[in-house]
């Protein structure tokens, strides 16, 4: 028997400081050798003339969650029509190996219901996962026996929202997930955004007649998201709970985690893809067809994105997640489930970014020389797997680690389209942009599941990641008692 | 003939994302494979249960620098206390394996001679070595014709000082040099004091009778640091050069530079383990024995070493260097070169600090939870490495990287003595110091050269690093054009 | 008949910028000239060698506030102790002769009933009052239909607490009064806590037996104050709405309003002399006696005290008034309601300060030499008048200003006694505090009410201010369209 | 014989705090009375629907300084174009009613001989004057024996220039002259920019051929400005020394200002109407025409005058001086001393401004509502009055103050010419600006000197104004220690 499964060969792999040019050997699933020749290999896979990154790491995506008839005001987040079968194909195609998605809570059910069900639908796909656990109800039952059971096997996150109907939290419902977090050593991850201020400025510009898909961006203003991270971060403070800011779409809020960073608190900021390449103009296009850029938080200005990727240099936003998120724009269900000539209050909010993820922030970070190979790996992969707990097994290139990689063409023109993205959606936002740098082959776990945009997998291999007690970082990505932290591997 | 010459066995191996459990397997001095188990080696070197880290980068020691008269008001630094082989001795005992040294420029003189001078010299040392070059007296000759020569030889760093009789350069000069580095792809590196102020300062308190060693502090506060750091900043971004600013010793003077860092500048500052541990309290001692802690900046107050580590932790300071410059205590000369009766602007500036910068950074800060492992090897080894341009040959563990190892016992406890540290000087700053954690062998290019405190090595042996364009470092730690830019080796 | 009924003669009169000897001429209440030397009046007073202020103007005083239960978590805040009479009587006794307080809402019910009743009783005092209409129940009826009435009789500020059961607004309903004040041309004076945050707190510390009067200040520390603060700020940026920031007692709270005004948003900080003087020590006292300085926010640090001066040199904190809230110590009513074994939580919160505010912030400031005499007028008068729209009749000593003035001995020393303090409640937190300056005769539209303490007045001559479209001012302290702006005139 | 010399009637007079509808009476040229109605008057000066403002006092004026020869590189302040006579009619015309102006000291030389020539031509004219004594060479002579006569004549600041050839002082001579004004109670005036980075930007400019009037701008850009007035504040810092910072053109150098400030630091700043309506746009014009607009610092974008405008609001920029400094376009003198084909570093720098200040200050910050009538009375008058220890004598109106006064037809809209300024130059750099508000009679200590642009006065009635130790005011205009500081009367 041959001593590796599989050696890839001769690319320029990520250190994570520059890369070394050297073979890969991998042996059931796990990096066990980085050798200038290895040779004794049951298989190889060429990567001359490219480069070998970690296999992407997504911890923002929303996947097959279940859905539930909102309430008016603001929709539910319903999510079905991705599956995890379908966001495997696209993840592999744009070089994603592993997601944290999210196990939705019903107002007046507890959570393991819930997560058992999504358990069997997670099990169906071909990407390793893990999840956040989203509360909308923290009732005692929820909060003093349900969350110890579920950190218990490995679902180490909390992931709450401050805007949405029925889905937000008021403050007094945040603070006992926040003391509940911090008694079971979860991190909480939180949307930012003030629910009554915008169904405040919703209802006027309903009122007034203005119902376009644009005036989401209206409805929702910076300082909207500004005043929901100063409070997120603040409460969490007073209760010394770390939190994650999920997409961060704008320099004033950004300004407040970096503040928080440097009082030294446990504060960290993501941000997407959409916030540096979309705007809220996007959105003012004739009838419907502004939907298709409708998230929240909005689009910005164009101004704003170059204040983002200097939060991003900064080292303010150390996270890109997806926060894939698809409705289709054709039919009458996906974006247009409450009829075409909804308001735009009542158009699901999101827009999918699976496979589209890592080519962007390539193409527009490190091809553009607005960051480096370095930092494109630790977003997109070393970070958040340190952040969610998943490293080492997750998000780097070391001995030991899970055999996860993405052989990577930097200099590969590719332009955009939906077909690209392998995704159930019949969209993409990015239509049509041009990038250079593009996924070539993908390795899951030591297997090759995608080869110059053909996927391959058998459905149900992929794997639930437990997590261990997190792996704090600090603000700019350190690990807390570093060496000698062992999260249990799944 | 067997495969490894050296295999480095079953420690917790440094990635720079927490460490992973694996061998080392090293071929002609360099590491040519890391894998969960290697065999057919040459030799074997246990490591288990320790620490194997990247070898230590000083990227700023004054070792054997020829003397010549320095001139009223304040000291030429004159160091030939320490040699190159006594240095190497300290280094390997305290586990650092490559330094950058100074080349002095005399007034009057050109740097090519110094240079071929200081080239004897330090070939007769262990240690791997480079320069930054002094500039004093930028002459076009030197600028237009010296220079241009030094750096195809792979000397790719200036240093200025903008204080220092009869060192420092003048704002005219010092745009020079900054012009002069811009052209030909150095990196400046300052010593940031303002010298009419210190000058000014200084003869108050002499006049007064303030003569004591304790004055030199009095003599340039904070404000003295902040003022010269802005300027040189301010400067260097007029010109659009990059520096880094030397010996950070207080956050005002840090502050200014995260502010140019928030701009957006490539502006680094490094600090140096006595602003972490000294004060000016130590200082206050009977007659002459102050003397032994008197290095330029000051050591500040016990509070503003808390304001350094922060400004560590918000990653402004992202390098730590010994700024070994050392003098004997004892009889006339060192540290009395001009009388133990001398006021304290007579007494030559330095404190050694060579083989005590790795065990202090580590107990003062990854055993007491200041700073993770991953910080410790950035500020020790990665960050000086990238910076300076030796990466990724040197300061990082990685295949194809320079065999610099240093293993390391996290959990010894050691006082710290004279004796211990192997230098020629007659004293150490930090005795009686108790650390935990320290450095049980070192490995040069794939020779143990310390064991157990044991330094075995032959004189000649170290090499002479020739560096690159140097690889652009963002302030945060992340490397510009990463993946294609080659430093030249050597 | 002469021309002045009253002459004052020969002080050093508070122009703004420093003094002018001069004497001062009042004809029918009203200053009407300032000359070297009148003569030609019925009566006068020699002001030699003392200072001639504007009589004080105190924004924020809890007066005969009509008591009504308040619910189990926060006490309401029901003063009916300090009557409009005694209220004068000790007013004039410190040297103020304006005050705007309070008029209630108790929920389920409209505003202008309880607003006659209150007029009723403000009707009998001596002191000239406005009202800050407080709004704790926004209903549609309350926004639409009675605020629009009240600003037509000149009350033209709405007062909203973001604490207290059952007083506190969600921010749905504070979004609704900023819109209603906005279309109504009102200030919004904001009291700025976290309601949940001290809920949460309140309800640990009680868990945990800690329910001495000094836990108040454990429940409540400075960032449940800055959370809010940045709120209020917020939400009043989004609607475009100018707002006072009452009582801030920590500097990083007066930063956030530093950082609006920054921003050019209308948004004023006030302080109060406890902030300056008492520390959450004051509370940790034997038995029940630490609720006498027990008021909200909580009395901070030593330190903090010294960063709140710092606010007010900064020009962050422009107003200082006394949040006089009184409630006696004896007896089983005032502070001990709830009885003498009541937790923290059902102490009312509140002490009296409105005699003392004057001599304090003086000695303190001006004796002291933290502020300057000009800092002490704009503080105490000047500022106040104008951000409340009592300007130009009040607030300043100028021709065609209400005479109103204090003839202050700025060297004469006084220890505060309660008895000195002239009021209904049964003690002073400022027992024993010694003072450099003392009012030593107060006029109240060209009347002495008060001589060497001893205040003489026809109940029932306090008159109501009607209040025009209030007199914006900048961050600090300027008039906007200045010239021409015109209150009525009551 | 009448009670008053002079009633002004009827007009809206600036207190400071909005305006008071009073007649104003005068005796002996100073303000005995402000009362509702005053008679027995000898002469009387209508000011119905007009605003009475005290005069102007411009903190920042160069007249008929003598000349001598400057040296290459930077041109020698000149200026002996405008005499007194003509000077003091331009600033009547204008408004404004006293200067301080500027004693030049020539290297090699004394101040003293300068001096007394200066008295003689000051003498000569109308205006109120007093000095500020220029420092180019601080002998010992100077420090120890001259600047203590001149102080006790009533000179009481110093001013330094970091720039120009050959005025610019070294770091160590800008100490000595700090010392020697803290020793004296002086204050210290900054010329800040960098004379090093300006010479070698020159020089390169030059060198390309860019030689045209709008590579001024290019010379000089806002770095060079901030770095100086960062060193200027810390060396002042180190002193303890108050300073005002002259002529700030941009915000990054007014937002040092701001930080220090906020450190406590007495530190004031100054701009110039140039600065908030010229542009470095202006100097681009064909041939030499664009040396109109030339001065120093240079004007900058559109967008800088927002960013300047904004730190006069939040306060940091608190004097609104004109830098008058005019040079005639015509012939082949003034601004063509050095032929019209020099290149713009041989082009005297300075612009004509004394009577477009008050005009342009109050048109586009009143009329446009940037900034209040108190704002502009605060910046024009009472501000350097009171920085310059001309308070209260000078810069409001008060008893007992001069009778300077300005009576203001704000409504009035005029078209700037050079001809309505008056002045010696033949060309104004505001020709053809629209202002809205217009001075229409200026009272110099009770004598009408101008009316409807008419000027009549006596030469050799302006008087010198003798400084008492100067009213130190705290960073945003607060007097400290103010009720018993006295300055001399003259």
């Amino acid at each position: 028997m041959a001593e590796y499964d599989l050696v890839v060969r001769g690319g320029e792999v990520a250190t994570g400081f520059g890369t070394a040019r050297c073979d890969i050997g991998i042996r059931r699933g796990r990096i066990v050798a980085l050798a200038e020749r290895l040779t004794d290999a049951a298989a190889a896979l060429d990567a001359g003339g490219l480069l070998v990154l970690p296999g992407g790491v997504d911890s923002h995506c929303h996947i097959e969650e279940p859905a539930r008839g909102g309430t008016a005001g603001e929709p539910a987040v319903t999510v079905s029509e991705e599956s995890f079968l379908t966001a495997s194909t696209s993840a592999f195609a744009g070089g994603t190996t592993s997601v944290v998605c999210f196990v939705p809570q019903w107002k007046g059910e507890g959570i393991l219901p819930r997560l058992a069900d999504y358990e069997r639908r997670a099990a169906r796909g071909m990407l390793d996962y893990s999840f956040h656990q989203i509360i909308t109800d923290p009732t005692e039952a929820v909060l003093e026996r349900e969350v110890p059971e579920i950190v218990a096997r490995g679902i180490r996150s909390l992931k709450v929202f401050l805007t949405y109907e029925p889905l937000h939290l008021s403050d007094e419902d945040y603070i006992k997930v926040l003391v509940t977090a911090r008694r079971n050593g979860c991190l909480v991850t939180v949307h930012c955004e003030n629910y009554a201020a915008i169904k405040w400025r919703t209802g006027a510009l309903l009122a007034a007649g203005l119902t376009a898909p644009k005036y989401h961006a209206w409805s929702r203003p910076p300082v909207v998201e500004r005043e929901a991270t100063h409070r997120a971060i603040a409460l969490a403070e007073l209760v010394d709970q770390p939190i994650q800011v999920f997409h961060v779409s704008c320099a004033e809020a950004a300004e407040e985690i970096a503040r928080a960073q440097a009082r030294g608190l446990k504060v960290w900021g993501e941000t997407c893809p959409q916030y540096l390449t979309l705007t809220a103009g996007d959105m003012d296009r004739p009838g419907f067809a502004g939907a298709a850029f409708m998230c929240s938080p909005s689009p910005r200005s164009p101004e704003e994105q170059g204040r983002v990727w200097e939060m991003i240099r900064r080292g303010t936003l150390d996270v890109v997640s997806s926060d894939h998120c698809g409705f289709s724009m054709g039919g009458d269900r996906g974006k247009a489930v409450n009829g075409r000539d909804a308001g735009f209050d009542a158009i699901p909010n999101g827009i999918p970014g699976l496979a589209a993820r890592l080519p962007i922030l390539f193409s527009e970070g490190v091809s553009k020389g607005r960051i480096t190979l370095d930092d494109f790996v630790r977003l997109t992969a070393t970070n958040p797997a340190r952040l969610m707990g998943l490293a080492p097994r997750k998000g780097m290139i070391a001995v030991g680690a899970d055999a996860d990689l993405v052989l990577w063409d930097p200099r590969k023109k590719v332009t955009i389209t939906n077909a690209l993205m392998q995704h159930a959606i019949d969209y993409t936002p990015y239509e049509g942009l041009e990038v250079t740098g593009w996924p070539v082959a993908t390795v899951r776990r030591g297997e090759v599941v995608m080869r110059d945009g053909v996927v391959q997998a058998e459905p149900g291999t992929g794997r639930f990641l437990p997590r261990g007690p997190y792996a704090m970082v600090q603000p700019r990505g350190v690990l807390e008692n570093g060496f000698d932290a062992a999260p249990p591997r799944g």
